[in-house]
C-alpha cells in the first residue's frame, strides 16, 4: 500500500514536470531527457508510468480536464461561473493546467490532436449549461451547444492573451470581463442578478476546494 | 516603373511564400530554404527584400493588419462588426492572413514579441469603440480598452478552434455568436436593432473591397 502511495506520487511528479517542460518549450522542443532531469528520477521510473513524449502529453491533457470540479451550488449558472474562475486561478499557478493550455493551442505541429482537449472542455460546459437551461435559468433562444463552444474557443484566446501580456496575472479579471458582457444574453434576467463574478473567486473557491485558508486570495485582489 | 512594379510583385510573393510555410510549419520549423521553394525565387532576391527569417516574420506580422480596412459605414459600430467578418473570411484563404494568425498564437517559442501583434489589433478595436461611443452608439458604462482586447483575446481562440475543428470554414459563424452573445451589452438598444450581424458578410464585403463578384459568397452561406 505504501509503495502504492509511492508509484501514485511518482506518477504525479513525472507528470508536473512534463506539464512544466511543455509549457516552456512547448511539444516539439520538450524532450524525455529534460523531464528526468526536472523529476529528478530515473529513466526506469518514467518509462514503468509513460511510454513516450506522447503519452505524457496525452496524460496532462486528460488530467487537466478532470482537475476542475467546484462546489454545487443552488444556481448551476454559478458552477458555470466558478469552473472558469477556478481554472483561470489554476492556469498562474498548477504547471498541469499551463502545460495542457500550451498543448492545446499549439497549431498542429505535433501528432496530438488538438481537437480533443477542445472537444472535452466543450462537453464539460455544454453539460453544465444544458443542466442550467433545464432549471429555466437560461433563456430559451440559447443553443448550448454554440454558447458551449463560444465559451471554450474564447477562454483559450483570453488566457493567452493574458499570458503573454502578464503572464496570466489579470486572467481572473479578464475572464470576468467576457462574463460580463456574455452572460446578460445567457441568463434569465432573475439568475442575473444573483450570481457572482468577481475575480477574487477563483482563488477563494481554489483554496476552499484545497481544503486550505485562502492565503493566496490577495494575488487576485492585487490585480483585479 | 515598370522594374519598381516588378520589385513590388516579388516582395508580395515572397511575404505570401514565406506566411504559407509559417502556417504550416510555425516559425521555429520554417526555413528561409522552404519559402525560396515556395516563391520559386532567388536567394539573392529574397535577402534584397528581407534580412532574415524574423524579419519575414514581423513583415507578415505587420502586413495582416494593415490589410483590414472596410467601407464606412453610418453606423461605427458596424465597421467594427465588418472588419471582424472581414477577417474571419480572409482567415480562410488569404495565406497572409493565415500565417499572421499562427505566428500570433504561437507562445514564446521565438524572439518575435508577441504582444505587439495582439496589442495592434488591440488599438485598431479601440479607435472604432471609441469613435462608436463618440457617437453615442456604445453604452456608457463600457471601459472600452477592456471591451477591444476582450474582442481581440477571445477572437484568437475562436479563430483557433475553428481552424483545429472546420479548417476555419464555420469562423463566420463562431464571430456571429460571439457578436449577438456581447454585442447586447456593448450597443445601445436602437443601434443594435440595426446592426447587420449575418455570417455571410464577410465574403460579400471582401468581394466588394477586391472590386470583383462575390463568387465565394456560397461558402458562407454553406455553413452558416
Amino acid at each position: 500500500m505504501a509503495q502504492q502511495d509511492r508509484a501514485i506520487r511518482t506518477r504525479r511528479l513525472i507528470l508536473e514536470a512534463a506539464a512544466a517542460v511543455f509549457d516552456d518549450l512547448g511539444y516539439d522542443r520538450a524532450t524525455i531527457a529534460e523531464v528526468l532531469d526536472r523529476a529528478g528520477v530515473t529513466k526506469g521510473a518514467l518509462y514503468f508510468h509513460f511510454a513516450s513524449k506522447e503519452q505524457l502529453a496525452l496524460a496532462v491533457l486528460d488530467e487537466h480536464v478532470l482537475d476542475i470540479a467546484v462546489e454545487p451550488q443552488k444556481i448551476k449558472l454559478q458552477e458555470f461561473v466558478d469552473a472558469g474562475q477556478v481554472l483561470a486561478y489554476r492556469l498562474r499557478s498548477d504547471p498541469i493546467q499551463r502545460g495542457a493550455a500550451r498543448l492545446a493551442v499549439e497549431q498542429g505541429s505535433n501528432h496530438l490532436d488538438r481537437k480533443q482537449s477542445m472537444l472535452s472542455w466543450s462537453v464539460f460546459v455544454e453539460g453544465l449549461l444544458n443542466e442550467a437551461k433545464d432549471r429555466g435559468e437560461v433563456m430559451e433562444s440559447i443553443v448550448v451547444r454554440e454558447t458551449a463552444e463560444l465559451y471554450v474557443g474564447a477562454f483559450a484566446g483570453l488566457q493567452m492573451m493574458s499570458q503573454a501580456f502578464t503572464n496570466r496575472a489579470d486572467l481572473s479579471h479578464r475572464l470576468t470581463v467576457f462574463f460580463e458582457h456574455t452572460l446578460p444574453s445567457v441568463a434569465v434576467p432573475a439568475v442575473l442578478a444573483k450570481l457572482k463574478l468577481d475575480s477574487e473567486r477563483g482563488a477563494q473557491l481554489d483554496a476552499a476546494l484545497q481544503g486550505k485558508a485562502p492565503a493566496d486570495a490577495g494575488i487576485d485582489a492585487a490585480v483585479s
